[in-house]
């Protein structure tokens, strides 16, 4: 634990603004929507009225804080029974998440050092945590799409029922991928297991180390005093919205900045012949759109834009597939496997991949058409 | 060469009719399309007014012999030129396969047993050709396929320039695949060559026997005269629109059983979960469509629907990638293979089954709607 020597402490200490901060949060100027037409992704606002920025952004921290905590005592309380001790480490990574992302897109509203220091404690929590999930997410993905895979060749199942009435016989690739989809199988299971009973002890050694506690510490204060500048009492319209604005427009340029047209023709099989090289700009704009949603549950929260919701999941699945791909392929450098192990480990890469480009192609689906410029999303 | 005893004399000999004829064609009442909208599928019939069905139909098999005749003599001139002896094999298929279809759509008005006779004749030629190019094609197609799905990890490649932008290590799968793919390769090379080269000495042995010399007369005749029954002086229109709408509702009623909702649905994974039990239906839509597409050749050879054909492309596509597919997993098979080789030929078969998806989507989209009940295809 010698790296959190590197922070400062987490306890907030008063501090006024940052000099930047003196002109006022970025781009200021003019109404959110200037435009008509279909509304973007982006901020209402109306929630906001007659309030201060510390009015609402406490009350999402305090709120967000409590979620934290509450899952915190679950966690510790969840005892032998697996499901519970999982439903609690998803609430608690969801709180740090969340408390994150309002730290990051309305950081010029804070003391800057405390929520930078107390976003990156987060981060490795949440990060910590999620290894584990992520094991046992990867493993039950792979496993169902072998099964998927060879159900037709079980005779007891209603696929391959209806196929035998085309052909007796199984053909050379359905008889290889039976033989081999078990030991495929087994062999990620090992694999996989192996990396999560590790995720598993880490997380363990996580939650028991005083690392751990001082964040828990930090967020215990959000609950009761968020340590927010003297900008943030300004009223809420102007203080949040053109920050939440930036978020939602960090977001938008990101997305033209991916080939949709080219993901939007079904079939394209880009993912496959790329490989995993081309996917960082599609996680990157998982996680600006995460952002993004976070920063509509400040400014709008009970006007949440379900897109922005689906879009995200779409991105969650095409993260899912591309690592499961991953695991497939490092699953097939095993030394001494065989050949028919390999072959449904290749089989199982290339399925995993084709999922990745029709995450993609729904992302296409679900993304609103960009707005003409100069009508909503502005440029900056 | 025993089989060809079993036939009798591909020479034309007279014949009436046989007695199920003396009613005519069947469902010969009502016009072809007495609803308004879209045209569906089928057949419009102006350019047979005034002229019998003998006149059309012997006009048109005179041609098609005469192709075939053509394209015969040019494969014997072809000498050492592969290119020009492809072309001619390539005519004398197109060629077969047509006639054969005119002599299947309208068999009522031809001496049947002979027509069934000749029909099986050229089958047996047009599938001995073809099996020749189709191995050159599905080699062509496998190593295509092998060189897109690793052209990101050659450093040459624009999308390899393109991809080093985002990371700069090659992933397991990308390096694993580069290693196998190769090996891959020259296995399905070796494979396909051998068989390709056994299917070419039986091209050639085909073409010097003597059933082949009898295919040949019997099509020399139809250059001249085509052995067609009394039924066939009938008007044209009343002959020929009958059994081509027959032909048509054939295809209507295979395809309305094919799962072209599910296929519609990009991404359904189908192809690859199901394999390639269940392809015979798309197969056998296949072969209907050709035959829809030739009968309309005979009764609107100047109106032609490019829509039957672009569904006909598309399902050709489907049984390329189809039969790929099975030849990759089949070369997965050969004993003693390394497990980067297997694990390249997985992947390989998994893309060509992708294919097949892509294809099964593709005709979804070229295929006209369905039409109204009772507005235009007429239910038997």
């Amino acid at each position: 634990m010698a790296q959190r020597h590197d922070f400062p402490p987490l306890r907030y200490v008063p501090g006024g603004a940052p000099a930047a901060l003196a002109d006022g949060p970025p781009r200021p100027g003019g109404p959110p929507y200037p435009g008509s037409g279909p509304r973007p992704y982006g901020t209402d606002g109306s929630a906001l009225t007659g309030r201060t920025a510390r009015d609402v952004l406490a009350a999402y921290l305090h709120h967000r804080a409590t979620d934290f905590l509450r899952s915190l005592r679950a966690h510790g309380e969840s005892g032998p029974d697996a499901e519970s001790t999982r439903e609690a480490a998803r609430q608690l990574r969801s709180a740090a998440r969340r408390i994150g992302g309002a730290l990051h897109t309305f950081r010029p509203l804070t003391d800057e050092r405390w929520a930078d220091h107390l976003r990156g404690e987060l981060a490795w929590l949440s990060g910590t945590l999620a290894r584990e999930h992520a094991g046992t997410a990867r493993l039950d993905r792979l496993l169902g799409a072998l099964q998927r895979l060879t159900a037709h060749t079980d005779p007891n199942s209603p696929t391959a029922a209806a196929a035998s009435r085309d052909t007796a016989e199984p053909d050379a690739a359905e008889s290889l991928l039976s033989t081999g989809a078990a030991r495929a199988g087994a062999l990620l299971e090992r694999q996989i297991t192996l990396a999560r009973t590790r995720a598993h002890s880490a997380a363990l050694q996580a939650l028991g180390s005083s690392r751990f506690h001082a964040v828990a510490d930090a967020v215990a204060v959000l609950a009761s005093e968020v340590p927010l500048t003297a900008t943030a009492d300004r009223p809420a319209p102007d203080a949040l919205l053109p920050l939440a604005e930036q978020a939602h427009r960090r977001l938008a340029e990101a997305v033209a900045a991916l080939p949709l047209a080219r993901a939007g023709q079904a079939y394209n099989a880009d993912a496959l012949a790329a490989g995993s090289r081309q996917d960082a700009p599609w996680h990157q704009v998982r996680l600006l759109a995460r952002l993004s949603r976070y920063a509509q549950e400040v400014t709008d929260p009970d006007d949440t834009d379900p897109r922005l919701a689906e879009a995200g999941r779409a991105l969650e699945r095409h993260r899912d597939a591309a690592e499961a791909a991953a695991a497939a392929a490092a699953a097939a450098r095993t030394p001494r496997i065989a050949p028919a192990t390999a072959y449904a480990l290749g089989v199982l890469h290339a399925d995993q991949r084709h999922e990745a480009e029709a995450a993609r192609y729904v992302f296409g689906r679900v993304w609103l058409p960009a707005p003409e410029p100069g009508s909503s999303v502005r440029k900056g």
